[in-house]
C-alpha cells in the first residue's frame, strides 16, 4: 500500500468496529453489570495497551475483577499500564495469560509476589515509573487502546462525577478519549444529575454500574497513639533545624509517623517557637487527619491534594478556604496536577525510606520486594528545570558560584534501625541485588544522593547540601547513623569537626532538649482527639476507632 | 476572633458577593459584550491574583483589552499571573496602575519594554517561571481570585469548546473553579451545542461574547525556503551523530529553522541512511507544517501537542492516527500535559538559543531583553525524578558507576554567529548583566551546562556528556565554536585529541559530506511544497503564501 493510500484513521475504525460488535450489550453508553465480562471480551483485543486505574488509594476494583474473569483464549497478552499493583487480581491476570507485559509505578501490597513472578518469567516488566512519568508516556509511547476507570456517579449522558477521589482519572481518560481509545467506566451509581462534572460525558464510551463501590483505602491515616518519643524528637529537630532555619513555606509530607509527628507538633512546639504564620502555610499533600489540629489552629492556608482520604469528606467540605473544593461542596483532587505542583512549586519534600546507603542513596525496594516508587521521586528530586526562587530554595544556593541557584529541600527522616530491627543505614542497598534478579536496567533507587539535601535521624541532622565531596557526605551520614555498621565508622573527632562546620547538628546544637520530646507535646494523642479537633467533622474508618 | 469562630468559607462568600453585585449585568452566566468592562470592574477587586490566559500562540485578547480599559481608581494593584506577556496592553495595565506585580513565563514580543519597566520600577516582578512551574504555583501559593480565559464556542450551560487550542485553559480554570475563584471566559461564539466539551460548564462562572475571535499566532510555522545550507549540514550531522547514534525514539523540537531542517531531511537523507522506522516515531511538539513530509512518508507514529498551529486544522483532522483528535474531528491540545510529557517521557529535547557561555550555559535573555523561558527548561533539563529507561536514555549512562543511570539528551543547535552577526559563543552571558539590572535572584539561564548533553554547530558536534571535567567541557565547546572569541582558543592539538576520544565529531567523522548539504535535499523547498505534501489539507496563513 502506498503512503497516499494509507488509512489515517485506523484507530477510529477499530474503535467503531469494536463498539459495533458490542452494540447488543449496550443501551447507548450503558451496559448491564452482569454483562461486564462480555463487554470486556468484546471491546478488548489481545495485545492491547490497557490502562487500569488504581493508585495507592482508589481502585477500579469491579473492572479489575471483571478483567480477571475474561477468557484467556479470547483475550490474552494485554500490555497493562497501572499506577498501582495493589490487588491480587492485578497479578492473577498475568498468571492466567490475560496479560503478559506490565508498566507500573507502585506495588506496595503485591511487592513480594511481583518479584517472584518476574523471577519466574510469568510477567514481563516494561519498566518501573513514577506516577508522573507513567502518565506522561500515555501521551507519547504508551498511548492506550482501552482505559478502565472508576467514577462515583454517572449521569445519563455519561458525565462523570469522581468527587474527592478524582485522582488520576482525568489524565488517564484524556489520553484515550482523544486518540480513539475506548473509555470504559465503572460507576458506583447512575444518577439523573451529577453533583458536578469532573469528566465530560462525550469523553466516555461505555459505563457499567459496578456490583459494589470501588475500593478505597485510608492509606494516609496515622493514629497519633502510635507516634513514639523518638519520632517526636526527630520532629522537633526537623522543625528547628530545617523548617525554621530555611524559612520553608510550601511542603509535601510523605506517608508515615515521622511527618505525622511534625504535623501534630506545629500547634504546640511550633507555637512555643513563635513560628505560627511564619512557616508552611501552603501544602501539596493528601488530606491526612493529623493535619487537622494545624488547620484548626490557623497554621495552614491552603492544601492541594493528589487524592482523598476516607473519613475526611465532611471536614474538607466545611473548610473550603483551605482545601480545593468544588461548588458542590466536595473536594476535587488531581494526582497529575498534584505531582506537577509537588515537583515544581514546593520548597520541600519530606519523606521516609527503608534503606539509605553509605553515599545517601535511598530505596524502599528491599530483598525480594519490588515495591516501586509512586510519586516520591517526582517530589523528592531537584527539578533542574525550575527557574523561580523562594527564600527556602535560595538558602541552599552555593556561595561561590556566580551562576549558581537554589535547590529543592529533599529531606529523608529515618530512625537508624527500622521497625524490623534491621539497620536502615547500609553499605549497599538491597536494590542492587533486586536489579540483578529482576534484570532491571538500573538499580531501583527511590531518591538519589545528589538530590538528598538533609537526613534526619534520632541522632541529629546531616546537612548534606553543605558537603563538598563524596567523602565528606559519607562522613556526615556516618555521624548520624547511630550504631548501624555505617554509623560505627564515625569518630568523635569527625563528629566534632562536622558540628563545628555546621554540616551535622545534634539536638543540643538546635536548642532541642531530648527530655522535652514527650508524647504530651503532641496536639492530639489519639484518633478521638482528632475528631474533637475537627468539631466532630472527621469520621475515622472503623479500623481506627477504639471507641463506640 | 477565636479559631473556632473563624469563617472557613470566606473565599466562597466573597465570590458570591461579587457575583451578586454583578447580577444586573448577567443573564445566568452570560454578559453582553458591551458590558465587559463593567463586569470586570464589578468582579475584580484591587490586589486580586488574576490569571490572564495567553501563551506564545493563543491570547485572551478581548479580556486583556477590556482589562486595560477598567478604571484604575476602581481596580488597581492587581497581581497578574500570565504565561506570556505578548500584547501591548499586557504591559499597559502596569503603566496605568491597574496591576502592579507580575509573575510570568515568556515575554518574547514585549521583552525590551518589560526590561525597561522593571528598571523604571513601573512593574514589580514576582518571578520568571517555566510554563509548568507557573501552572504548579496556581495550586500552591498563587491560587487565583479570578481567571480570564478564552474559548472558541460556549453553549448555553457554559460548557466550553476550546478545540485545537485548548492549550493552558484546563489547568488555569481548574485552579480557580475548585478554590472559589471566579472563572470568566471570552467566547468567539455562543452556540446551542458545542462540538465537544473541553471544560465542563459547571466550572465556569461568567461568559462574555468577544467582539472578535481571540488572537492566534502561527508561531511555529517555518517557511522551508529560508532554510540555509549550513542548517542542512547541521541537520545531517544531528541525524547521524545524535538521532541515529543514540537510537532516539521520542523527541521535542524547539522553534527554529535548525529543527525544521531536520524534519525535512528525515524523508530524504534519513531514508538514504535506512533510518525510516528506526528512529523518532513519537513526538511531543506543536503541529508544525514542516512535519508534514515526515508524517506523509510514514516516519511518524504519534504527535501530542501543547497547542494548535494556524492552518493545520484540516490536515490534523484528516490524520487522527497521528495527532490527538477528539471524536468531533478536531485536535485536543494540552499545554500542561504536553510539558509533563515533554519533561518525563521523551528521549531528547532539541533547542536553540541566542548565547552559550564558555561553560555551556545558554540563554535567550540578552542585553535589555528579558524574554523569559516558556517551556524550554522543563524539557531541556534532566528530570532526576525519572525512573524508567529507554535505549537513548541509557546510552548516556556513565560506564564506571554501578549506581549510575541514563540521562535525557538535551541538544543545543546553533550557528556560531547569530543572525545579528554577533558570536553566539561568549565568555559571559548577557544574562549576568540582566540579573543585576532587573535585580533577579539568579542569573536567568535557560538551559544549564550540566543539563546540556550535546551542542551542534556548523563546525561539528560536542558530546558534552562524555566530558569528565569542566576544563574538558570548555575545550569541547571551544572546538566547535568556530571563529568566535571562545572558539579561537581551541588548538589543532586539542581538537585532534577530542576527536580521537569521541568527545568532538566533525562532519567527516560522522560520514557527512559538506558538499551534500544542498537545499535540494529538503523534502519541501517552500510552503507550496508543504501544501502539496499535505494533499491540499494544509492551509498556510496569508503571510506565508507567495502564490494566489
Amino acid at each position: 500500500m502506498s503512503d497516499t493510500e494509507r488509512n489515517w484513521h485506523s484507530h477510529r475504525d477499530a474503535k467503531a468496529a469494536r463498539l459495533a460488535n458490542a452494540a447488543s450489550l449496550l443501551d447507548g453508553k450503558f451496559a448491564k453489570t452482569k454483562d461486564a465480562k462480555a463487554v470486556l471480551e468484546t471491546l478488548l483485543s489481545s495485545g492491547d495497551k490497557v490502562v487500569l486505574e488504581g493508585d495507592n488509594q482508589k481502585q477500579a476494583s469491579f473492572l479489575s475483577q471483571t478483567l480477571a474473569s475474561v477468557d484467556p483464549a479470547k483475550i490474552h497478552d494485554l500490555h497493562m499500564i497501572m499506577s498501582s499493583v495493589s490487588r491480587p487480581e492485578h497479578l492473577d491476570i498475568f498468571e492466567d495469560g490475560i496479560a503478559s507485559k506490565l508498566d507500573f509505578s507502585f506495588a506496595g501490597p503485591q511487592s513480594t509476589r511481583i518479584s517472584q513472578m518476574i523471577a519466574d518469567g510469568t510477567l514481563k516488566i516494561g519498566d518501573i515509573h513514577t506516577y508522573l512519568e507513567l502518565y506522561a508516556r500515555l501521551y507519547i509511547d504508551l498511548i492506550p487502546n482501552v482505559v478502565l476507570v472508576a467514577a462515583d456517579k454517572v449521569d445519563h449522558e455519561g458525565n462523570l462525577y469522581t468527587g474527592a477521589n478524582t485522582e488520576e482519572t482525568p489524565v488517564i481518560v484524556e489520553s484515550a478519549a482523544f486518540h480513539d481509545g475506548i473509555v470504559i467506566v465503572q460507576a458506583n451509581e447512575i444518577v439523573d444529575k451529577v453533583p458536578r462534572v469532573d469528566i465530560p460525558g462525550d469523553w466516555v464510551d461505555v459505563v457499567i454500574p459496578a456490583d459494589e463501590p470501588y475500593q478505597l483505602e485510608p492509606l494516609f491515616t496515622r493514629d497519633p497513639q502510635n507516634i513514639t518519643e523518638l519520632q517526636i524528637l526527630m520532629g522537633m529537630m526537623a522543625i528547628r533545624g530545617i523548617y525554621e532555619r530555611h524559612n520553608v513555606q510550601s511542603v509535601n509530607h510523605g506517608v508515615g509517623f515521622n511527618t505525622a509527628a511534625i504535623e501534630l507538633l506545629l500547634p504546640t512546639y511550633g507555637d512555643q517557637l513563635g513560628l505560627k504564620g511564619k512557616i508552611v502555610p501552603n501544602w501539596e499533600v493528601n488530606p491526612t487527619p493529623t493535619l487537622i489540629p494545624a488547620i484548626e489552629s490557623g497554621w495552614i492556608k491552603s492544601i492541594h491534594s493528589f487524592g482523598g482520604e476516607v473519613g475526611m469528606e465532611q471536614y474538607i467540605a466545611a473548610r473550603p478556604d483551605i482545601f480545593f473544593v468544588g461548588p458542590d461542596g466536595t473536594m476535587r483532587s488531581n494526582r497529575a496536577f498534584g505531582q506537577m505542583a509537588g515537583q515544581y512549586a514546593l520548597d520541600m519534600f519530606v519523606g521516609s525510606t527503608l534503606q539509605i546507603d553509605q553515599y545517601g542513596n535511598s530505596s524502599t525496594v528491599t530483598k525480594g520486594r519490588l515495591s516501586g516508587f509512586g510519586g516520591a521521586p517526582n517530589m523528592g528530586s531537584n527539578p533542574t528545570g525550575r527557574r523561580h526562587s523562594t527564600p527556602a530554595w535560595q538558602s541552599l544556593k552555593p556561595k561561590d558560584d556566580p551562576l549558581g541557584r537554589g535547590q529543592k529541600l529533599v529531606v529523608q527522616m529515618v530512625e537508624t534501625f527500622g521497625s524490623n530491627k534491621r539497620p536502615v543505614f547500609v553499605d549497599h542497598l538491597d536494590a542492587e541485588e533486586v536489579q540483578k534478579e529482576a534484570k532491571l536496567a538500573n538499580v531501583p533507587i527511590m531518591i538519589y544522593s545528589e538530590d538528598t539535601t538533609h537526613i534526619v535521624t534520632e541522632e541529629g541532622i546531616a546537612y548534606l547540601y553543605k558537603t563538598d565531596s563524596m567523602a565528606e557526605r559519607q562522613a556526615a551520614i556516618e555521624a548520624i547513623a547511630g550504631v548501624t555498621p555505617v554509623g560505627m565508622r564515625s569518630t568523635e573527632k569527625e563528629l566534632a569537626d562536622l558540628r563545628r562546620r555546621g554540616i551535622v547538628a545534634l539536638p543540643e546544637d538546635l536548642g532541642v532538649r531530648r527530655t522535652d520530646a514527650k508524647r504530651s507535646l503532641l496536639a492530639a494523642q489519639n484518633m478521638e482527639d482528632l475528631v474533637t479537633w475537627s468539631h466532630g467533622l472527621y469520621n475515622p474508618p472503623a479500623k481506627f476507632r477504639s471507641w463506640s
